[in-house]
């Protein structure tokens, strides 16, 4: 029988097991393996779970999934551009599923969404074998780079109206996405009234992370703002986005309306996702 | 060396593993067992986890941990505490670790709490073991009863001003807490401006739990509610609860004040608690 990295067999399935740390393992009971490629950057592999249907799986680490995928990709992206009057042009930092940008195409202001994704295997994977996340994106204004974010926003000035960082976690090369100067560097890419958002990790056992990654974003823009979702596939299930607008934002209510065909983002809900538990406000206050 | 049931030693470490169906596992490493004794009923642990702390398992399944309980035991306390007028009298059904009957006791105007456990064992564990979860709870207001739960709200007769069901799964002797018969009971125990709440499982993966419950209590109540909360230590981290009212309730604002001292709940918490994602606001309208 084949064998595949990160995939053990046991009693007539694959399973996936996730390492948090090492001290908390998740596994997932596997199917079919749908891809399975090793890029320069890392290996690549969309998987079919009983749980979560297909799921994109980078270094054995589970990205999204077909089941859940739409919370995330709908939270960091229509937060930000329902807050901003007129969105013209996107950029993506990550993101190679496409599910962010599948969401931004469906505001017809936008003109232009550039994408830059430093793996164009996992743009390829995820076209193919994870369309519950990556949908139909044949839309003329997205345009793919296959290149180091870091450097795109660092050569970008004042182009861009809403920036999202869909990063992976804090270790290798997504690392300087938490940087200081990474964002410093989205600030100056944006355009004066642009906003920004990143995922800053799990409000309780990424703590650092969060707190570190706020403190840089209220430095750098005039309204820094914590929101949080659930995303089950991910450890803990709670998950927090740090949201920066360059002019100062005084209200959460909205400048544009939503898409029609959202599953998780209401109205409602993007304005309540503000409001936090006191612990996170406790940690953001101190 | 000695063996544990639900336990199994790898590298220095025991490993507890929850199957969650049988598709999906969760492992949390373990570095002591603080209490194994098995009931007539059921096998009760508290294990020591490196990413939890001290956690409840029965029957392999973990229950509550000290480093997450604080948001399911505040969740489903302080939101239907609030909303009552002069809550006196409070049930509590299940709920052995003793943390709502913590946060029930909190409030002044409450001068008795039954709390309803089958099982003495657990109270025992959790007093013993789990102290961040159960507290100091020498409370004179508070009535321990080992006994079954349906048949003491069934002798029950407009007792109560809140009734909390703190369940566990709907499996084995706690699915009569889901049936349409002990909601009604719920009903009678109740005064008549009675609040109840009970935990309706996860949103995502327990949808029919949970539109049973909803329906019950809607047809049951003046007013049902569905509101949820991020509970990490349980399968997908996202939780519902339902609340019935006997009266309508015309709004979310609080009746009386919060405690002080809590970590999770805030006032603007109780409020967008009830605010649902789309998929769940169509799973409850069809």
């Amino acid at each position: 029988m084949v064998e595949y990295p990160y995939l053990v067999r046991d009693n007539g399935l694959w399973w996936l097991t996730e390492d948090e740390g090492s001290t908390m393992k998740v596994s997932y009971a596997v199917d079919a393996i749908l891809f399975d490629q090793r890029s320069p950057l890392q290996h690549v592999m969309v998987v079919h779970s009983l749980d979560f249907g297909a799921m994109l799986v980078l270094d054995g680490v589970v990205q999204t999934t077909a089941f859940d995928g739409f919370i995330y990709n709908e939270m960091i992206s229509h937060i930000p551009l329902r807050l901003h009057s007129a969105p013209r042009r996107v950029l993506i930092i990550g993101g190679g599923d496409l599910g962010a940008a599948r969401e931004v195409c469906k505001y017809a202001s936008v003109e232009r969404v550039d994408l830059v994704e430093i793996d164009e295997l996992v743009v390829r994977a995820c076209r193919q074998y994870l369309p519950e996340v990556s949908g139909p994106v044949d839309d003329a204004r997205l345009h793919c780079h296959y290149r180091d974010g870091v450097e795109f926003v660092r050569q970008a000035e004042r182009s861009y109206d809403v920036i999202l960082v869909d990063s992976s976690d804090p270790v290798g090369p997504a690392q300087q996405l938490f940087s200081r100067d990474f964002y410093a560097s989205i600030g100056k890419a944006l355009k004066g009234d642009g906003i920004m958002v990143c995922q800053s990790q799990s409000p309780l056992f990424h703590q650092s992370v969060l707190r570190t990654t706020y403190g840089h974003v209220s430095q750098l823009f005039a309204t820094a703002a914590l929101y949080t979702a659930v995303v089950p596939s991910y450890p803990g299930g709670f998950w927090s986005f740090t949201l920066g607008s360059k002019q100062p934002l005084h209200t959460w209510e909205a400048a544009r309306d939503l898409p029609s065909d959202t599953q998780y983002v209401t109205e409602a809900i993007s304005q309540r996702c503000f409001v936090l538990p006191n612990f996170l406000e406790q940690l953001l206050g101190s």
